[in-house]
């Protein structure tokens, strides 16, 4: 339906186009066409726009979301708010302040720090004045924020929207406008200590998403850089062997090596030496050997590495986190500002659903959501100096959630569950058991308002008794406060519980504490 | 400074332009150009670079925000964060769902709704695919989503951002990318009973902020239309007369009649005729008075007009809001989309400073914020027709908040206050007073985190007491938790409280339930 009259404003726009250059060509006699050739095209686009149907002369507006966008309804608005409740609370948690910056920037702000991404950036249209750009992520911006007001340490968080002009495969939780939710660490600290506590909130805010198990994979880009060295890979094929590397998570080792080799012309048996290191995976003890290690510890890069991941790992250790996080030489994130210590967490099972009864559907639906990445980060040390007049760095360290497919299992869990999204917060419905009420209904609710709570009434003059409690019941509000000519003259409210049905007469003067009483832990 | 570097960037784009000229010319010989001219130009431009500042090889960015934005800081965030919850619950107090939209439409959905004001609106850059714009306001694409989702009723509330390339004068408040905070109802409902729980809304809102007196005056177009119309204004001159009629909060009536007469072209008499009316303002009294005036009485739309706002008024008054709303025939709100009831809300004062003694300064800082309208809107019966194929017609109406304005009354309050502005919440600080105390650190407050207790701690091996404790007072965390070789010891932790000074011993196993029970109304 939408495609149609998609189709159809295309056609139209097309036929305006032959219009004018008829007209054009009848005024200043284009070469290179014939009146007769754009007739007959005329003629094809006229058939066709009849196939798709009428004009009627009015205009067909395209009801959609721009490509790759969406609107939230209510429901996923109720979600959207329950993961971000869970994921502030853990911000603020650790001591987190927060910014906020425009969604466009200046087109510079953003130039050189993305490299070949930088052709998914949206650009606005020159208008006159600045040449600006949306904002692709929120790092970029934080490092101009605070080159621009020289703060050399702060600890924020920032949950905003980003813009990339990607083509998503049309999968769930993959977007144009997708929200990022990023805490970082700004500051010349004592090493890892930072990083660490990155780490921890991971780990915090996947645990109370009850998304099912979960791994955080650590590496760092010195221990990469250090690795390509040893294995003898030239400097100048660092950047692209290490994406070729970061493949390993969708790609057995085999096709890796084959590409290394046949495609980027690296000799077998350095693509065989970093094969042996990137299949190894451990802890703290990994380092360990990895120091002792005859070829690694030759690199000064990689042991600098080894030891930060050695100490991290005594970190996480005091912060009871080592359950879920695994020191996986094949991890080498894309982006290309990292320094130091990166990161990334993944489900490594569909989402376990909570231990409630509604719920046992719930393992089935989740499996058609792709299991994957849910969050990353690392430490980014050059990045504010690149904005800096005088090339001052501000050490840095940061993750962000990524929070889309987040998102999408919650929502799946949702439809799977029996229990209902409430999208409201109310507490009591004011209704009338007979007509002419309107007024008395009126009273009674800014009384409830004015006293802070929730409430709610028909816009109807006279609304039927049972569409009232139909109303209740279909959007879950817990309790209905009844009036009538009987309820008026005895100066009570009758209050019904949806739940139980059960009805009980409260005096005026003591029902908004009887509400807020029955309603305190709602 | 800023501009400086800004001219010089400019300068050396446009060196780099004319040094491709002069390549140019060499290889193709343009014409119209001689090597000398070029040379002359570049002389001056390089002179004109040497006075800006030396080319020290390093490309300088332009440290600043897109023209017409700004950065939050944190403590601007913790008062957004305030006035938003306020907003917040009072929209869900009504009821209210919320939804999101993208930031950016299809470019012909904003097409032909704002008038003379769409060259405000900001477009992006045909990258290939479709042609997109920035939102304007929150309410068109809240008709979009109606229309494309076939909702005939809603009671929804949306906060976001909007943008528009207004040249906002510099003061503070006005921006060209804003918020809006925005509560609509859309449905077929009786009359008037929707319209007043918006002036509830407005009402409960600028009364709990606190910004100090304020009116909401009403009006409705189809008194203003037939007010013109018993005045003898010609039929094609309403829209014009109307936004002549809207500059009289800012101008004296000699002005606006002048502006009448002499540049719309209305006759002298029709002008007086108008001024009568707009002098008045009223309640429902006026109301009733205006359905008996010989000449409004003449106009069927005036007479349907003062009937629903008399209706209105009898609502307002069970709502108990009538104090601050006043019937004023001179308000006359620019949009186009309005069919019926118009309301605005205006801050009649300087906002007054709440009752505390730390805010005596409060009064003078805040006669600097321009006093102006911080709430509007109105009934919009046809918009979601024009998206909808057939052109059903949805019922709406809808009040939004300018919070731009009341975040500059509130951050000028803030700075004149003593109290200051908190931009963590953190609860406890956890400090050592010897040093290799880093892990006994980490371990407590990974208990203290695990248990849900905000708490901070420095990334410093042996941070130095004194400085721990200074940190608490300047951001004013209200406990501090001292670990020593002693308490270890002993089992405990120094529990301090940063306001007296007081400390006291309390085991491990008591500390959770202690920092709880003295932060919990915090």
């Amino acid at each position: 339906m939408t495609m149609l009259t998609m189709s159809c404003v295309r056609v139209c726009s097309a036929l305006t186009a032959f219009r004018m250059a008829t007209r054009v060509r009848s005024l200043h006699s284009v070469p290179g066409i014939t009146v007769a050739q754009i007739d007959e095209e005329v003629a094809k686009l006229l058939e066709l726009k009849a196939q798709l149907g009428g004009d009627d002369g009015k205009h067909q507006f395209v009801l959609k979301t721009p490509k790759g966008t969406r609107d939230y309804n209510p429901k996923q608005m109720a979600i959207r708010e329950k993961v971000f409740n869970t994921i502030i609370s853990c911000f603020k948690r650790h001591a987190a302040e927060t910014i906020d910056t425009p969604v466009f920037e200046l087109k510079e702000t953003l130039t050189g720090k993305y490299g070949e991404d930088s052709k998914l950036i949206y650009d606005l249209k020159d208008q006159g004045g600045e040449l600006l750009s949306l904002r692709y992520d929120l790092t970029v911006p934080f490092a101009r924020y605070l080159a621009m007001n020289k703060i050399t340490n702060i600890k924020r968080y920032h949950i905003a929207k980003v813009y990339r002009r990607d083509n998503p495969a049309m999968t769930r939780g993959r977007y144009r406008e997708f929200y990022q939710c990023d805490f970082d660490i700004a500051g010349q600290y004592d090493a890892m200590i930072p990083d660490a506590e990155c780490l921890k909130i991971v780990h915090e805010i996947l645990s109370e998403l009850e998304l099912g198990d979960f791994c955080i994979k650590v590496n760092d880009r010195r221990i990469l850089d250090g690795m390509f060295a040893v294995c003898g890979v030239p400097d100048d094929k660092f950047r692209t062997i290490c994406s070729t590397v970061d493949k390993l998570d969708k790609m057995p080792w085999e096709d890796v090596k084959k590409e290394m080799v046949n495609e980027k012309g690296l000799s077998e048996e350095a693509a065989n030496q970093i094969g042996e290191y990137v299949s190894m995976q451990g802890g703290m003890d990994l380092a360990e050997r990895l120091l002792q290690d005859p070829k690694m510890s030759q690199s000064k890069q990689a042991c600098a590495g080894l030891s930060d991941v050695k100490l991290l790992f005594s970190y996480l250790q005091l912060f009871q986190v080592t359950d879920k996080v695994v020191f996986d030489l094949s991890l080498a994130r894309g982006l290309d500002y990292y320094t130091g210590v990166i990161y990334e967490a993944v489900l490594t099972q569909a989402g376990v659903a909570p231990a409630t009864n509604e719920t046992q559907n719930g393992a089935n639906a989740e499996e058609s959501v792709s299991v994957g990445s849910v969050a990353g980060g690392g430490r980014y040390d050059g990045l504010v100096g690149m904005f800096d007049p005088k090339g001052r760095k501000v050490p840095c360290v940061g993750v962000s959630i990524g929070i889309e497919r987040i998102f999408s299992i919650m929502e799946q869990k949702a439809e799977a569950s029996a229990e209902k999204v409430r999208t409201t917060e109310v507490q009591v419905m004011v209704v009338s058991a007979q007509k002419n009420l309107l007024e008395e209904r009126l009273r009674l609710i800014t009384e409830l308002w004015n006293a802070g709570i929730k409430a709610e009434v028909m816009y109807k003059k006279n609304p039927k008794l049972l569409s009232q409690l139909q109303h209740c019941e279909e959007s879950g509000i817990p309790l209905v406060a009844i009036l009538g000519e009987q309820e008026l003259k005895d100066g009570v409210v009758k209050l019904r519980v949806v739940a139980t049905r059960e009805e009980v007469d409260i005096s005026r003067a003591d029902l908004i504490s009887e509400i807020k009483k029955r309603t305190s832990d709602a």
